[in-house]
């Protein structure tokens, strides 16, 4: 585990350093399972040694997080309650087609800029396609939640007949979706082949008929 | 490991039975490898589970396969292999664009009906993004290989004047892999949700001025 290790270190400037030590504790685990288990996979993390990257005991560790799914649930609800902060507030951009697609663009942006995101969403959603993965439960309903978030954007856009005739809408959410998942596959493994950002606005000028703001 | 051992004893009857001893079960080791990295993915194998799924000993394994990385270079090789055969008959449909993804399409249908294959290549390829993973040339190489074979079906669709005026040839073999990909991310987590071969259809009625063979 020695990502986890060094990216404990690395990110140990970014934890604010006026959290009570708890919490900047908790916060340092969190950031330590987040590139564990983006790189070695949930399954194949372990707790000892996430602990060790720490710096705490393990009993220190079970003392924030009782069980591995417990911190499994905190870096994903973390990763997503800041993806939602900066990129889609307070689900204003889903009431606006451009606004949502624009946001869209920039998120898929600032995630080709940090590559341990990608890995860690890359990984685990697809080793919680297993029905006993404690994070399947959350990967089914976060994809139903964005084909929905997708779909009313697709519906203001179409209301506005802003859709390229060519375009169905009714298949949108799902390929946009699978377009963007799939570009991170070969972006992770070949980062200069592919410019994620740049292949998401390319197809969405395909589909839209004015220029994103 | 129970997966492993379920699917070594159903597929049983898919080993040739006329195959000399050693050879029988070396393909049977490779089918309970499949389903093993399929569902608990390449890292968090375990050859001991693996040799007891099949009822080997430990050595007996090894005789087969020395390391778990040569295991998993005879199960992606035969997988390919397999796919190769079957779809993509000794490249004569990377000459012929329509061809190429009239069989691209029975692919998909033939893996929605196999979601062990699926599931191996979901889970490896985002495994395999890691620099140090055994199967990381592998998937980079098999990427740059399919965008290769891609390209070229796309450019012969485009000399014939196949394409619909609004696409852009150039981003096809990225987007189109990129969709298949993601598909298969969401249809494992939501089977129901997500028709593949409907998909990626409908996607190449909006690419591709005829319909396919």
């Amino acid at each position: 585990m020695d990502e986890a290790a060094a990216s404990a270190r690395r990110s140990d400037p970014g934890v604010p350093r006026n959290y009570p030590k708890g919490e900047r504790r908790r916060a340092q685990i969190i950031e330590a399972a987040f590139t564990a288990f983006g790189t070695v996979g949930y399954r194949n993390a372990s707790m000892v040694r996430l602990a060790a990257a720490c710096g705490v005991s393990r009993a220190g560790l079970l003392h924030h997080f009782p069980t591995k799914e417990s911190l499994l649930a905190a870096v994903l609800e973390q990763r997503e309650r800041q993806d939602d902060e900066r990129f889609f507030q307070a689900g204003e951009a889903a009431r606006d087609g451009l606004e949502y697609f624009a946001s869209m663009i920039r998120l898929v942006a600032h995630n080709q800029a940090n590559p341990g995101i990608v890995s860690l969403f890359a990984v685990l959603s697809s080793e919680a396609s297993a029905p006993d993965h404690p994070a399947h439960p959350y990967f089914v309903a976060r994809y139903q939640r964005a084909r929905r978030a997708m779909r009313s954007a697709v519906d203001d856009l179409a209301r506005r007949q802003l859709l390229r005739p060519h375009v169905d809408p009714a298949g949108l959410p799902v390929d946009l979706i699978a377009l963007i998942d799939g570009l991170q596959i070969q972006w992770l493994l070949d980062p200069h082949a592919i410019d994620m950002p740049e292949r998401l606005r390319a197809r969405l000028r395909d589909i839209i008929s004015v220029e994103l703001p």
